[in-house]
């Protein structure tokens, strides 16, 4: 699985600023990794059986939003997390599922930076709040993601 | 996979109350699911390799924060969603990653109902907001989820 080009820099705390966008994928979904993921993690009717997805009010077969947000995240690796110092996330200020992900959309995540913040008690890392908008091949935006990472600090030359 | 022993009643939308709460898993990670699931949605170093996850600030291999959400998920559909009215979730308010969750933690899932709320809009749905707590086997919290579900209302007997 590959979502796009790799990024052409190392990201750094520093390197991130207020309103900084970064466009990540696009990936494209098959049916196959809807039906494997909800088979394992959310093996609701309306993500795991297509049958019975048409009798739901989806009127068909959609991913799980803990998928679309997983597939978020491996855009998100890909376009910068991968070559950045982040050294994880406290957690996630929003999540919504605003239109359904289905078989064969075309997914792009664009990541914007809300806020950046150091840190007084560890004076090596620093916190970056970003907002994660993901859209389908029609420009429709399907799922945003208010999340908060950390990144060590460039380190000091000597 | 199984998680737990079924529900014993189906629940609709009247079925939720206040300070309810239901107690979903338990359920036992393993390295090989850490791995697999890193390997397509979250790659990285601390949750992709055993070796590079040591000279981490985590000290050793954990689970994509993710993964546990989705581990959760799989909890909760176990314990009363798949049997139950569930017409999806428009979103989540809050998911804090306070503690990792590493190869061989056994976990739980304690769900509370936060708020019941009816829609004017829809007169046949109701929305539960629910807050999901994921505790490890030395009783370490985890991970907490805020949650609202959308679940049909008991049809009308006629």
């Amino acid at each position: 699985m590959t979502t796009q080009n790799p990024p052409t820099k190392f990201y750094y705390w520093e390197d991130f600023f207020l309103n900084q966008t970064i466009e990540c994928g696009p990936y494209t979904v098959t049916e196959e990794e809807i039906l494997e993921f909800a088979q394992k993690y959310d093996p609701q009717r309306f993500h795991v059986n297509k049958d019975s997805a048409e009798l739901t009010i989806f009127k068909g077969l959609i991913a799980s939003g803990w998928q679309t947000a997983g597939l978020m995240m491996r855009m998100v690796c890909d376009g910068f997390m991968l070559s950045s110092s982040s050294t994880g996330s406290p957690g996630i200020d929003s999540l919504k599922w605003l239109k359904p992900v289905r078989p064969g959309d075309t997914l792009k995540t664009v990541v914007e930076v809300l806020e950046t913040r150091a840190l007084n008690s560890k004076p090596t890392i620093g916190m970056v709040k970003t907002r994660w908008s993901c859209y389908n091949q029609h420009d429709e935006l399907t799922t945003t993601i208010e999340a908060w990472n950390m990144f060590e600090k460039r380190p000091v030359s000597v």
